[in-house]
């Protein structure tokens, strides 16, 4: 049996969806409105799986203050109120899609040190949303 | 690593749960009030599940825009603002239950070219959604 | 000081928007794709708000007991799972638009007999909602 | 009796709140993070509130394909997937809060000659959200 | 025109609906399962309305800041994470239901410096809530 | 291919994290506020996921009145309204996280006659949820 906690964080950050080496209609071509030259932005909520033993001491995978605090120093600090293409160092060379933001908070955040990172999800509006789910990752 | 990317669609529809051999008190004693003869309706939720690599370029899996499209000609179109047993073809053999919308759903959604369907999630009320996950589907 | 109880309850019912004596272009003109012959349906959320003094007794200012079973007998037990258009007389005469359903709902729940009622919203989807909210009726 | 229908636009844009006239540290103590010099984004939910008489032909108090296009037109177009500071002419002169779009949003649709407006709401997060009332706006 | 701001706040509580004066089955006969001797619990959720004039040096009604600091300090930490009839001295004598605990925060909270208190709401569950709006509390 | 059912359904109840072998201050340290002596509570979300086969007869892979029925007799009836730590008799030896409240649930609902129990899900508040999900149970 595998235990998952879920636990959900919130940043507010704007985005511009555009590739440098293409020219503005290539652009427009591929992500319409979202290459708005002055960007735009989303709230958007990341979901965090965590699995791991339950500790039969204290009946929890992982405390909450750790991971909150974790999460907040490894993600939300650079994320939250700010614009992702030119504030976070990771999006000066991908386009930060959805997709993209997945695999750059799984890169900040798998190194968790007390349960194992099972997915990441990133919901950019109710409509949508992202889930990076890791397999084959060895033993934790 | 698999990254997935779920997208909400809406479609309000009405249906009617009844088998046509049965007689009304076997349909109401399987059914109760959803074999209502007038039958009734639901917003229901579409949630898909698609996977493939992410494209290096455009940093997507997947172009919304051709996702919308497809999903708008393949089941939308059929599926919204209609009376299922009576207009989707499908359900004059098979009772519209969730389970089988999602079958159903299934069958006309899974050749989507430009990815590969993982799961398709219908919700019917807020209490009730109905998932069917492929396995073993061979490959893309 | 007003205190109001906002209570919520659900229906899925199916309707059709048709005025029987235009013809099929004018209603669809008209109503769109709601006024398809067969009818489609929705999961209608209703939300009552009842007003009166807080009892000091036991603190409330009407016993939900009493407000849920009036509902359900007076409203759900006739709105729920049927085909609106056939199944509630009201709606032989006047189409089941989202406006008139709040109407006959409020000319159906207005004698509650133990609080004022001041409001009746009924939720179509969840970006569609009509309110009616009551004024100058006298004293309770 | 006033009926009043409720209708929900969303829109995702970036802001920066920031004063031109003060210095940063002036705007940081007002605005904290929200003045971040690259600003952030929000998906905003905008909910009009609209009344009239329910015309006894078609039910209705304004036909929704009327309210959307207008809105569409007067609001959604310039607003949806913008940086507001920079691409809404109002928010040269005015700083972005919520407040402000309110007005900026009320001034813009007041004019819909279809319905009275009401209120004009709008929600910046889930715990977050303003609503703009008209008061003693003499007849429709 | 008057503009308000709606803030949400949440605090999780148990409670029990039980008058001392009363037997056991008038207890019950009044509150049903609420009045299990051992209390149950809610996630609460506490909305706050607050109008004002829109400050056109900053744009804002009222900083938000200042109101979170101010419902943290006369509202939360006393009603999150405890158990209301031991540990809030007002329900000491009155029955903590809904209706008492929005008047008990009215209470709390009416003496905001810098803005109208315009209306509490407060979340029970999902299907149930209660508002308590001002009316008449002469000039602010 | 897998069809899953998922079912949600409701309690509200009252629980301490406190650890009967250690100090206060042990407690607080771990817990937190939620170590509090009188308890506080939450309205928990139980979110059951089950599959089978659907039967072509009437096409369900369970009747819902039989799932809700099992859930309400093995679960909510012992679950809702309650103060977990006293009233279930296996939060008497441990602490009522929701990791071992999903666990305890499961124990009690993976009997379920008519589906195979796949995952159950505990949402404490909108931010927190805990799933338990089994693997290699053996045939169903």
């Amino acid at each position: 049996m595998k235990t998952i906690l879920h636990r959900r964080y919130r940043f507010c950050a704007s985005h511009r969806l555009h590739r440098p080496g293409w020219t503005d209609e290539q652009n427009f071509a591929v992500y319409g409105k979202c290459s708005n030259p002055h960007g735009h932005g989303h709230n958007y909520v990341l979901d965090l799986g965590v699995s791991g033993p339950v500790d039969p001491a204290n009946g929890m995978i992982t405390n909450l203050a750790d991971l909150d605090a974790f999460v907040e120093r490894e993600a939300l600090a650079d994320f939250d109120h700010v614009y992702l293409n030119e504030q976070v160092p990771a999006f000066r060379s991908v386009v930060p899609t959805t997709e993209n933001i997945c695999r750059v908070l799984w890169d900040r955040l798998r190194a968790y040190p007390h349960a194992r990172l099972e997915s990441i999800g990133v919901q950019e509006t109710g409509s949508n949303s992202f889930e990076y789910a890791g397999e084959d990752r060895g033993e934790h």
